[in-house]
């Protein structure tokens, strides 16, 4: 059996990830497609709008095989981060070939930036320093300049944002030494930071999570397989979706009365942003009024949202990173009989319920899980995470 | 002019107090009676019912002469720290006496167990310890236990509330070498532990909390004196009463994400209590229900209380406490004249707004009001501490 890796978030699954799902099947041709799904906090710096079981099952019965958890400690990190921890996993599970959605849509394009940065890695990242010296340029824009002045023949929009993704996926194949092949697939449809429904039956997420919120089924079950609907309309027969909203007094709280020589500490705090977020957070009413208040050209609301979220965790910079873990999710028959297959050959510690693990190794992950718990939406479920067993489709 | 001093938590003011006030001024004869009062949060490790403005007011109405601050850090500590502080600002303001209601009510007995053991404070200091090795006993137990070994002739039950504050007022001008005489009265009526009220005209500020919180102002007039009941109900038109409820998601949320290690370093905790704390955080729906779940015959109430609040301010136990100083409230003119009169003399830095003074000095003062202001109870006054100007009352 082989099989092939896609990196996902699924807040929620919906009928684009289920193109991007057969078409990883039908380009990579692999038995088996394994999933690798943030937890409770995403890449962008906010909750998931629903926690990962629910998220787990979406994907399982939408036909992935098997679905791992990216930890915290990558899953909330800036591309690079996010990308090696990803990767490592991926490497780990044995996969042949990764498969992702972006802008661009050639696989050469990637491989070839990738190693070439890797070759030059030296004067690349002076390259990147330089670019950063003007505080106006944001990070995104620095890393693009260079790249164009690296390889100025090969043509990768790294404002994208799933070019930046999937550059760093293959940077991080090179980098790692793995042999694993890169396929990608243009995004033609709706546009990421699109909130309104381009095409009629694919939207992006942030569109879909905004009607969701809406409580706007009609409109949402056009985006959605049923598979996904089913488990959000239970999900909601008891709870309500999750957002920064429920989080906001618990990060005022912080910023205002956290000494503030230890918000510089924070991971991602840095440049003296902590008496700019402070000053925000005292006059600021609700968290997008905060985003207003503190978003520049240069801080950008992912930045500004992804640094938020290491202050509510109150993650310190100086910690040193946990080892990465492959934790388990869920699974379909397929996937089980994958695992079983290669499990002796997988080098990271396998995690299959939190509460029998290693409790050092997860314990930022637990942490995030009783973290994303205290969301008033979803009521009181503190050691759900701890104790969950992750989700068996039965054949 | 010469003053006599009171230390005080005025939460709220009522009869009790209007009667130690008269006799502070009856039995010390002084022209000036000076209260430090405790601010946003107080001993017993509870927040205050109503802000520090209005308190002073209340104390200024009813015939104080000067209302100032005792800072944060003493006036949410055990009894020695909070007496050190508290003296430590009469003294620089130039007190003759200090006058305090106790069980007790014999103030020689004080002066002279604060003689005994400020001489003895060695052999003193291990008998203490050598009580505290049986896990069995409170700190309050052992104390008491030291001084009966101490002085066997001189009986003073430290096991009393008021006892204690006393022993360590008196111990604290010992130690301090300060030339400030000790007058108390008995307290008879109303135990500062009854919760029902006792005597018809006076009752503990415990069960007027109670009252108030009923919203019960037939009950509550009874016992509180018309300055008090003027500024409580116009208060109450905009605002409610401030409990530990405001303040348990937030402390729910640091017991329960914060990093366990850094739990650790805040001052307080200890023995490994903040594993107990965690653990009763998750089960705990409500702050009572934490607190039956957390408290036992060594970890007393008050104690546990204390160190919630100073896990809920993040006050570590490494930070240094910053100087003493004297932060005004509230005057009338006989106490603006007594201060312009000694002003020159004053040892300690003077604080008259804090937006105007060295945030240095005053910033655990400052956290603690930000902190308080986040109460839902208060709506939204974030900078209203920082900003407002000391009381003063025209002739």
């Amino acid at each position: 059996m082989k099989a092939t890796g896609i990196i996902v978030e699924y807040n929620p699954f919906h009928n684009g990830h289920l193109l991007h799902l057969q078409e990883a099947r039908k380009q990579t041709d692999e038995d088996v497609v394994i999933a690798v799904m943030s937890g409770s906090f995403l890449q962008r710096g906010e909750p998931a709008l629903l926690p990962k079981w629910e998220r787990a099952q979406m994907a399982v019965d939408a036909g992935v095989d098997l679905v791992v958890e990216l930890p915290f400690d990558y899953a909330t990190q800036q591309a690079a981060i996010f990308a090696h921890g990803a990767i490592e996993i991926l490497g780990s599970l044995g996969v042949s070939s990764i498969f992702f959605g972006s802008e661009n849509g050639d696989a050469k394009v990637f491989s070839s930036i990738a190693k070439l940065v890797t070759e030059e890695s030296v004067s690349f990242k002076a390259s990147i320093r330089r670019f950063l010296d003007d505080k106006a340029n944001s990070y995104a824009t620095a890393w693009n300049s260079a790249i164009r002045e690296l390889a100025p023949d090969l043509t990768l929009d790294l404002a994208q944002p799933n070019n930046i993704l999937g550059f760093h996926y293959a940077l991080a194949i090179a980098e790692q030494g793995k042999n694993i092949n890169i396929a990608t697939m243009s995004r033609k449809s709706a546009g990421y930071h699109d909130q309104s429904p381009a095409h009629h039956s694919i939207a992006s997420a942030t569109a879909i999570r905004h009607i969701l919120l809406a409580n706007d089924w009609k409109t949402a079950q056009q985006y959605l397989p049923d598979t996904t609907l089913v488990i959000l309309q239970k999900y909601r027969e008891t709870h309500s979706f999750v957002t920064w909203n429920d989080f906001w007094p618990l990060l005022r709280y912080q910023l205002i009365s956290a000494p503030t020589d230890q918000l510089a500490t924070i991971r991602g705090v840095s440049e003296g942003i902590e008496n700019r977020l402070q000053q925000a957070a005292i006059h600021a009413a609700t968290f997008d009024d905060f985003l207003a208040k503190t978003t520049t050209k240069r801080y950008s609301t992912s930045r500004i949202k992804r640094t938020a979220l290491q202050i509510l965790f109150q993650q310190r910079a100086h910690d040193t990173a946990s080892q990465n873990y492959i934790r388990l999710l869920g699974m379909s028959a397929n996937g089980q009989q994958y695992l079983s297959q290669i499990k002796k050959e997988i080098s990271l510690p396998i995690v299959s319920t939190a509460s029998k693990a290693n409790p050092h190794l997860i314990q930022n992950d637990i942490r995030a899980g009783k973290l994303y718990s205290l969301a008033p939406s979803l009521g009181d479920q503190v050691l759900r995470d701890f104790h969950t067993t992750p989700y068996r489709k039965k054949p």
